[in-house]
This record gives structure tokens, sequence and C-alpha cells, in this order.
């Protein structure tokens, strides 16, 4: 690895530890001169779906999601120990895309300095004291500079946390929100940004010239609240749901086996080097992507160490090495302004990330600087690359 | 219930939720002027321990904690996804008794409002530049106005985080220290104090009069990072590391009945109803108490509902009724004053739980305000209680 | 320990292994001079119950049996991996009793062995072609020597394997019928009869002077199809039914104490000594005991070692050294003549397990031979006994 | 489908079902006069290795198999449950392939059957009354009319079972041997072949035409203690160990990533449509293929349904429709002679399994009968075809 790399610790397993996230950019978002709101966590993502009906299904039916409220064209959704109206909306429109990130903030109060915020930087901000949707009042909606649409609250109806509701839990249950994840060109760009709004990163993915291919942050003290992913954006690239297990994980794969379903299983369920969590992705009726996480660590304290992942580590997506499928890097859904209209997607320009790892020119190993060469039956994502 | 339970709601569950915590004292320790320490989170335990090889057995060999350092009086332990030099400290000395319960705190600052907070208080008060341990930096301790000896600081050694170091793990990792317990006879004005010193109350136990039979507060996001338990104090009754699974747990149980070491399982495993983690309580070969837990739910929202669990409900300690062995009522570990000499335990006058639920003239039920008697092969703590 | 174990090898873990069962008995039955039919397993029981929604909600509604079939007295009840028509049948009448314990032998044929071979026997034996109960074909009724109900069949309906049917499962999905348990007088006696009737002993439980206190003895090579426990019979101790893991066992617990029924687990769960399984001890609503059982081992090997527990080894029945609740000592269901009568129950008149182990003149060991006292907070069986 | 399913009952999970195994052959090994002997289940496998250390390295410090007994040129090794010498023999050779699939009989008179089995049918057959391998006494190698080698044994050398020994168990402990896996150009033949050696049929692939790609078969009441796999042959396709749950081999998985030989996994973890077991294949240090595998079904009845999968379903080799990669359809381990050189490999000549399903004329489907596309995101192994 290159000098880039002097202010980093080689681990024993194979990633680099900081204290400063190591992600420069050159071209920032001003810094506002107002704080920024207090963030809790990510709380909801309100979607658009084509045929509700069926996301009702995929969501309630096969997830185990509880409806909390729905009507005709709106189902509200959460998950088993949530105590707030929902953590998923999802809303029956035209064109499949995400139409809100939604996250809590600590006082009523941060709304004002959301608005502060995102005004100064010239974002359209516009706020609803009756809220956006039902169940949440008081809120803020702002297409922000990245172009991605957020939606901050505090008042928030209640309702019963069920975690001790075992009698309604299936083998899957999906008992928290867990994170966003985010498709935008610019990494660094987006990931100075969220440091402006006052989050922390605690991993990344980078090569040896210092180009950043994704990077995770965080409010409350797991290992995200989001992720920026790099790649044509903006988009949204996936909403995450915490189980408490492992099995319970494989106990939806199971079941969508047995619905003859499986093939909304996109890639997983797998070990994941980025954030040691353990994951499933699957896609929605309308391909939205979803993830089932669970069991990654505690990142509360100040100096916690922000881990750097070489791109080219090939157990840094999947630390069994299995290879990542194409679609889960190219695929990702729209994302709405504040009119209900699909955000323009810009296109990456700096390297991807599929390319130097499973393109013609890619490589990935599992031995740093090891010479031999990977096994036939285990070249990973190398011969995948060979093939496309 | 009494009108005492008109401002909770009745979940479905069969505990109370509400907004304050419903705890108040007539005998407060005075709230202090200045603001108090930032903490973060509890972060290590110095217990001191009579055969320092036998407890080195029991924690590294047994229980799989990692030697970060230790020399012929001191073994400094930490959990595997533990950054910091240690979350547990075994000294040799004369009596079994714990030294110190330590936080971390979020700024070195912070240590002055320590010193601030104690000293307007009346408590004895000393600051150390080089710490008092090996691994941790500028620290301040104190005995309290209840009586425990506590740590703050924030400067540590950071040690390698091991938590994708797969070839380490035991059937039963301990991946984190996940909480304190104290044991206090007050539990009302112990439980005021810690929330001027910026607790959390997120559950209690209570019965129809108001008295107070134990309260869990936190500062990190879970559902706590101490508990006051009512009884003769000031005394430790548990300090808990957490598992990622459940069958880690059982695997801890299994361990040691290969080893012919049974007869350190205290209670358990079994499921809380405070809390809902699943737990196991171990003695170790001082009798100092060690909790083994995992999945408790999410608490870092501040409205995050409070619940209250009435006393005579046989779930509340265990969800599925079994029964609270009487030890885990009435023993626990002394605490020393900063000069290393055990504190006075004074006796608890209200009424103590084992008493009200499993005593001649306790009681407890599995279904409220059911006439039905409960069956033989059940009659869980009553059964024991009329034993005694 | 005695001479008597000198046939016997000493293991790491505390239990002897032997390769002939060492029961012996002085009051045998005589051994029919015919074959005894060929047994494939134990494959169904038929118990009276008195409520008979209640019990259907109990199995159904809370342990998630399949119902296959019911009208209005009987339910056919099967496990999702079956695929004869049913393990277990429910059927409506005045007193709580086990009207069959249901064998599958091999061949049609064997039914006819079976009517020779208790004929030889004196006992009376009853033939069906057309079948006690639904979904079986040709059967014989017999009560044994020992007083206890049998069903033989070969001829059954089959109805689909659910076990790719993930869509069905809960939590606590039943997989298997695993094996009965039976409460008789002489254990020594019953042993010697079942070994004639073709099982294989595999496990037993004994003292320095010879008494057994239980067997454990099988057709398909698992631990057992059926177990002889000493006490007042022939009675029933209990049906089990196996999960697929642990945590699934866990999940019926939990679910208990979310419907408020937790009183019906009466011991548990737990790790067994023997058998190596892990077990949990349900009540039904009419006090029928029902197991949770998984992963024990395999035994079909001629000479699969017979292993030999000491009654005063602590973890022989609960390998983590918790005790056993004294009603799964004395309490078991009545078992029916063919008539439907209740067969008289006769008390054993050798040792008491309980007593030995915890009553006044009890004891029990972690270690063998170790002079030190137990710790307080663990003395077990013994401190329960030495309350009775 | 066609006619030739008439005899077979579709089920609600998309296989079929039927009594006899619907496998015919137009070219049978001749049926032996003589009984076949009667197999108990396979016991062990022979392997030569070509480095000693780095094969140990593997399935003892990798895997955590039990050194039985060593020396210079072989490894014999066994799970944890076991209670015979070995279940795996590593012997330092000069090229990888296997020596013996070993099988243990009934009875010593057993080995003379076997000798007359296969002596009529013209195979080599050489008897050792000292045994071929340590621990092991009289036995009978032969090279089958297939040209495997297989073992028979009955005498062997006892060990303690360690199945109570959680002290000595790893997060991925493997419990039992479960089964072997052979390839073999006529599927049919070998099939049949087998059924007269007494192994029943429990589940099989095929198409319309009945051409048949793969049959399990088995001695002992699981799935298999073997399986004939279509394709280039004789040669061994993989040997299985079993864990307690699936989570134990997702540890595997996780400790070879923190080894850095995440190369090692060639296939899985993932859900098995055949056989219904979790699963996860590696590649040890010669290439020799092994399973890890958990949570079949109990087939010991006389009349267990025989499931045919269709080939072109998706989910029979994964039910979760993940993609089966090409090695693991065309890469196996050489067999030897019973003068230890290697077998000549056969062609397949019937239809590649891989070929119809994922090559350019294959294709499989998730839903039966279904006409809409699969999703770009799980065209499964039609996409991988397409690259071929």
């Amino acid at each position: 690895m290159s000098d880039r790399h002097t202010d980093k610790t080689l681990t024993s397993s194979g990633y680099y530890v900081s204290q400063e996230a190591p992600i420069h950019t050159d071209d920032p978002v001003p810094t506002p001169s107002v704080p920024a709101p207090d963030i809790l966590r990510c709380a909801s993502m309100e979607i658009v779906v084509t045929d509700l009906a069926a996301s009702r299904a995929f969501y309630v039916d096969v997830l185990g999601l509880t409806v909390t409220e729905e009507d005709e064209s709106t189902v509200y959704l959460r998950s088993i120990e949530e105590f707030i109206h929902h953590n998923l909306v999802l809303r029956q429109g035209p064109v499949a895309a995400v139409a809100a990130f939604s996250y809590r903030v600590r006082t009523p109060e941060d709304l004002d300095r959301a608005v502060a915020f995102y005004t100064e930087l010239g974002c359209r901000v516009e706020r609803r004291p009756e809220g956006w949707v039902r169940g949440v009042g008081d809120s803020v909606r702002v297409t922000d500079p990245l172009g991605f649409p957020y939606e901050f609250f505090h008042d928030v109806e209640h309702v019963e946390r069920l975690a001790w509701r075992y009698d309604l839990y299936t083998p899957g249950a999906l008992v928290r929100l867990d994170h966003f994840n985010q498709v935008t060109p610019d990494v660094p760009r987006a990931t100075r940004f969220m440091q402006d709004l006052g989050f922390r990163v605690t991993e990344d993915i980078q090569d040896d010239a210092g180009t950043v291919y994704a990077a995770w942050m965080r409010r409350k003290p797991t290992v995200h609240d989001t992720a920026m992913t790099g790649g044509d954006g903006p988009r949204m690239h996936h909403v995450a749901f915490s189980t408490h297990e492992k099995h319970n994980i494989l106990a939806i794969c199971d079941k969508l086996g047995a619905l003859r379903r499986s093939d909304a299983i996109e890639r997983g369920p797998g070990r994941h080097g980025v954030s040691n969590a353990f994951y499933l992705y699957l896609r929605d009726p309308d391909g939205h992507r979803v993830e089932i996480y669970t069991q990654d660590y505690y990142t509360g304290d100040p100096d916690n160490p922000v881990i750097t992942w070489d791109v080219h580590d090939n157990q840094r997506r999947d630390w069994w090495g299995n290879p990542v499928v194409p679609s889960w890097y190219t695929e990702a859904s729209l994302v709405l302004d504040l009119d209900g209209d699909p955000q323009p997607v810009v296109a990456r320009t700096d390297d991807s990330e599929m390319q130097v790892t499973i393109g013609a020119d890619g490589f990935s190993y599992t031995r740093r600087d090891e010479d031999e060469e990977m096994p036939d039956w285990k070249k990973g994502e190398y011969k995948l690359g060979h093939q496309l």
C-alpha cells in the first residue's frame, strides 16, 4: 500500500484503522454557519410502489412487518421493537422511487435548526406542522445538496412496542430499522457533507490512490445510520432491517423458497467484511432493495477507530469471499424531489468498484501480497469479472 | 392496581409504560449546581479477587476473555469487540470486593466536571493524571453519596478490536461489557441521584403502594449501563457481558458442565421480563456474580417509554416464570472505599422483593386478576417461598 | 464406586460406559418362544383429554402441530416432517389418560408376530383390521405385562411431509415425534421385557448398590424410542417432540410467556446429561407432560456403548446442575386398559431417585470424590431436598 | 411434465413423491445370487493427500476434527460424537485421491457376505484380518463394478465419544460423518447396483425424458449414506460431516475469513432443496471437497416417500435459488484401485446437469409453468450459463 496509508495501522484482520476518517474532498459543499439539527437515528423511509397490494404482501405477509395503519393508497409499517408510528411507508404511485429518508431529531427545536441549515445551503425546504404522513407531526422535508429527499421530525405518535409479544414473532422477525444506504457519484463530497450534518464515519473502502468507493457513517452508536455508495446518483441503494440472530435471516430465505419467491434474493446471505454484520439482500416487487442485517458492533466512543478496507480485498464486501452480483453494484432506486418527480441521475466519474475488482482490468485478493493464484474453484469476483 | 398507575398505560404484555420514570424520593441527594460529566458508557470494573490464578482461569480459560496485559498481581481483560485497554481488572487482594465501577466520559474536560460535581456533594474525590490502572490515563475516582466507588476516565490506550478474529472465538464468546448492577437500600434515592448524573430510567419494578424494588438506567442507548437493585448496600450485584446470540450463552453452560463446574451457574439461563434480554448468572471463584446477557432493545430516543413491572408479576424477572433462587436476592459483593477498605453495608428498610413475592406472605401471579390457583407443578416462587 | 462398576469404564465426562446394559432382574417376565415384531419407531400417542378445545389450542395454537384431520371428539396431529397420518391423537374423554403408545412395525406380518408374542404372555390382545383410529389400518392393541397399552400398526395413510413448507414454520416448530417415557415400579424387569421386544438400552441411571432408577432404550438409532422411569406405575411420564435447533425451544418458552401461560413450563429449558439433548418440559391443560427435545446422538451400531450415570451425579438429569422440580419425579398420567378404564397404579418399592438425591438423606455431587462443600448459591437438588 | 410422472404426486413444495424409486436402467450390473452384507452406515473415508501437514492443519486446526492417532505418514481423525477409531484417514501420497469409502457392517459374518457378493461379480476382493488401517480389524477391500474402492469392516477399536466434552467444542464443531457422494457416468446403473447392495433411494433429480442426474440413497435412516452424481467417473464428489446447528456452519465460514482462507469456500452456505439440509462446500488443500451439513430428515420407514426433483427446478440444488458454481459440477477427486493406482475416468454420455440448467441451451425456473421472465438481479444459473 502507498504512503497514503502511513497514518493508518494495518490490523491482524487485513483492514486499516485510523482516528480521522481518511476522506478528503476538493469539491466540498459549503459548511453552513448555523448548527446542524441533532439527529437521533434513521427512523423511516417512504417509498413509492407501483402495486400496493403486491408490496404489502411482500413486507407484511413475507417479511412480517407490522401494519400500524393503512388506507387505500398507503401502508404504515413498523418493526417489532419499534415504539414510534412507522419505519416504512408504502405509498402507491406511478414510478417506483424513494420519497423520503426520514430522520428523527432530538427536540422540536431541531426542526428550526434543520430549516436554517438547509436554507443557508440554498436547498428547497418545506415544513408542515401537521406532518407529511400519518403518525408524525411537525416535519421538515428538504432536497439536500446531493439531491436526496430527507424528512426530519421529532413529534411522533407512540405505538406499542411489541418486543415481548413472542406470539406474534415469525421465524424471520424484523426487530429494528437499522440503516439506509445511498448511491452518490462523489463519495468524499457526500461524506464531508454528512459530517457537517453531524455524522461520524465508521468505515470506508478505498484504494491506494485514495479513491473512495463507499463510506459508512452513524448517529446512533452502530456502524451506520446511512452509507454513501459510489455510483450514479442520487439513488437509494437499500434500506436495512435488523433481526436478533443469524438464523432469523436464514429463515427468511427458507420461507422465500417455500413461497417459490427465491428470485427475490439478490445477494447473500453472508457475512460482511465492512460492519462485521451478517446480511441478506432482497428485492421487493418494485426492485427496491432491502437488506436484512444483524450483529454489527458498538461505535459510540468519539475515538472509535475508523476502518479502511482496501477495495481489492476480496473479503471487504463478503468476509467469506463470495462474489458480489453485478446488479448489486449497478441497480438502485430513483429518489424524488419535493414535488414527487424523480431526480435526475448523475453518472459517477471516479473508478467503479465493480470494474476495479471484477472487471477485465480489476483484481481482488484473499491474502494480501500473495503471488499464488487463486484456485479455480474460488476466483470469486475475478471470475465473474472476466465473464462480463 | 391502584390509582398510582393512572398515569401509566397497561400494555398487552402485562407491564405498564409511562413517559416519566414514576419514581419519587423523599430523601434526595442534593442536586449539584454544576453540570454532570458526560458519561459515554460503563467501561470496566476493577474487582479484588483472593486467588488470582483461580480467577484468571475462570475469566480466561472458561469464559474466554482476552488478556490485554497482566503481571503477578493484576490481569487486564477485554471482550472481543472492545477497542479500549480493558473491561475487567482482576487484582489480587485480601478481601473479595469491587474497587471501581469505571465509566468512560466523552472528553478530557468531563473529568473536571466530575471533580466539581462530586466535590460539591462533599464526596471524597481523587484524581490521578497517570491513572489508577494500566492502559488508562488521567482518571478521577470518587466514593459517591451512596457509598459506591466510581472511576471516570477519557484517555485510554487503544488495542485491536478482535471482532473479525473468528479464529479466536469460542462457542460462548463474550463480545461486549454491557452493564453493572448495584445493590442499594433506597432505590428511589439512588435513582434520583443517577438521574442527576445524567442517566435515564428505562424500566423499574414497583408495587401498588409505590415501593420501588429495582430500577434500570442508561447512558448508551441500551436498557442499561447500570441498575439499582433494592437490598442491603452499597454492594455490587453483578457485572454483565454480552454475547451475540442465545446459543453462545447455552454453550457457556455446556462448557461448565463439561468442566464439572456447573455449580458456578447460579440462575438461568432464561429470558428476562425486564429488558427482554436472554440471560445467565454465574458466580466466579470469589462469588462475584457475572451475568451473560444478549438482545435487549434500543432506548436512545428521549421519549423512550419507561416500563414499570408489577413486583407480583411472576414473569418480571424471568419471562418463563422460572423461580429466582434466593441467593440471587440476598448475596452480593462488597465495595471498597478509596483506601481499599470495605464499605459498611446498610440494611434495606423497604419491603424485600423476595419476601413480597416468594415469602410466606408473598405472592406472584402469571395472569393478573386470575383467581384460579397455579398448578402444582408451577407454583414457582410461591413454592420456594413457603419453604424458606 | 463399588466393584459393580468393574465392567464399566469411567469416562472423562464422569459417566461410565459398558457393552452390555448392566441391568439385571430377579423377576423377569418370561421370554416368549416366538419372535418379537420388528418395530420401526415410536409413531404416535393417543391421549384422552378432558377439554378438547383447550387441548387443541395448546397443541395447535401454542405448539404449532399440524391438524391432519379432526371431528367433534378427536383431533389428529402431526409434526412438520412427518409423512404418516398422525403422531398425536387427542380424544375427548372423562379422565385424562393415555389410551395407546403406538409403534409402527416394519411389515404387515409383524402384526401377526405381535399377536403371537403377547398372546403367549397371556396378555389381552385385540386386533382391528380397520384400525382403532383414523388414518391407520390393520392394528393390534395390547395391554402388556407391565400394564401399558400399546398399539402396533404398519398400514397407514400417507400425508404430505411439510418439511419444505417454511411458510408454515413457527419459531418453535416441532419437526418429529422423538420418544415416549413410561413410569414403572421395577425398572430392571421392564427393561428386560423391552429387550425381549427388541429394544436396545442406550443409557441408564444406577447407584453403587445396583439399583436402577431409569433406563433409555431404542429401536431407531437415536437415544430412545422409550424410557422406563422408576416410580409408581404403569403411568406415562411424557411424550417428546423434536425441534431442529435449541433456539426453537427457547422460542416456545418466549411464546408461553407472551401468552401468559408460562405456568405450562414445568422444568427447563436445559441440557440433559442423559442423552446430551437440549430439553424443555411442558404440562398440557390436563397435566400430560410434553417434552421438547433436540440433538441427541447416533446409536445405531450394535456395539454402541451403553452409558451408566451415577444417581448422585448432579449433572445426570441436567448437565448444568439445575435442580429437577419435585413434580417431575412424582406426577405422571394414568394409562388405560383396552376397555378405556384406568389401570391401577402400583407403588415403587425400590429407592426413589428424588429421595436419594434431594431428600433429607440424599446427596448429589458436581465433582465426584470431592470433599469441598457446594457453594451456598448452588446446592442444587440438595437444597430443595432439605426443604421438602 | 410428461406421463413419466403419472406415478408421481406433485407436492405443494414443487417436487414429486412416489413409492418406488423411479429409476430404471437398461444396462444393469448383474444382481448377485448371494445376499449382500448388512451395512450399518458410512463410517470413514481414507484419502491420499500430497502435503500431510497442510491437510492436518485444515482438518484439525481449521475444522476441529479430533486426532485419534497419527504417525509421520497418516493421521486418523474423528468427529466429536464418534465412538469408533476414525471417520477420516489422511495418508501422505503422491497423488491426491480416495483410497477407500469405508462402510461398517453389522456383524463379522457380513465380511464373508461381502467377499462372496463381490467375488461373484468378478471384482477384485482383498481381505486382511489385521485390517488395512489402524484401529480397524478384519476388513475387506474391493473395487466395485463401478470402479469405486470400498472397505467393509465390523471389528473396530472403541474410543471415547466426546459429545459431552463441551470444553473441546469449537464454534463450528463437526459432530458426525454424515455421507459420501460419488461421481459416476451412469446414475441409473449405479443406483440399481447400490439397491442390490441394500441401499434405498430417498431422492433423485430427473428430467421429463427420464434422464437421471443424481440419486441419493441410504442405509442408516437419514437422507443418505452416499449419493450418485452424474458425471465423469468413478470419482469422489465429496465427504460430508454434520454440525448440530446452522450457526456452526456459519462459524466455519467466519473462521476461514479470519484466517484469510475464504478461498477454501467453494459453494454456500445455503439450504439444499434435495435433503432439505443446510450446507457448505469447502475444498481441502488438495482440492478434495468436504461438505458441512445439518438437519435433514428421518427416512427409516420402508415406505418413506421417494422425492423426485425436476432438473430445471432452480431450487433443487439450492432452495434459495443461488447458483451452483461450475466447479462444483465439474471437479472431483480421483479414486484408487487396490494397488493404489488411480482409476481411469470414463466420460458421462447422458446429458449434463450443468448444461441443461445453466448452459446456452439450458434453463431453470423458480415457479413452474410461469411465463414471466426472471428479474435481472436473479437469473441465477441462467445468467452464469450464458456466460460460459
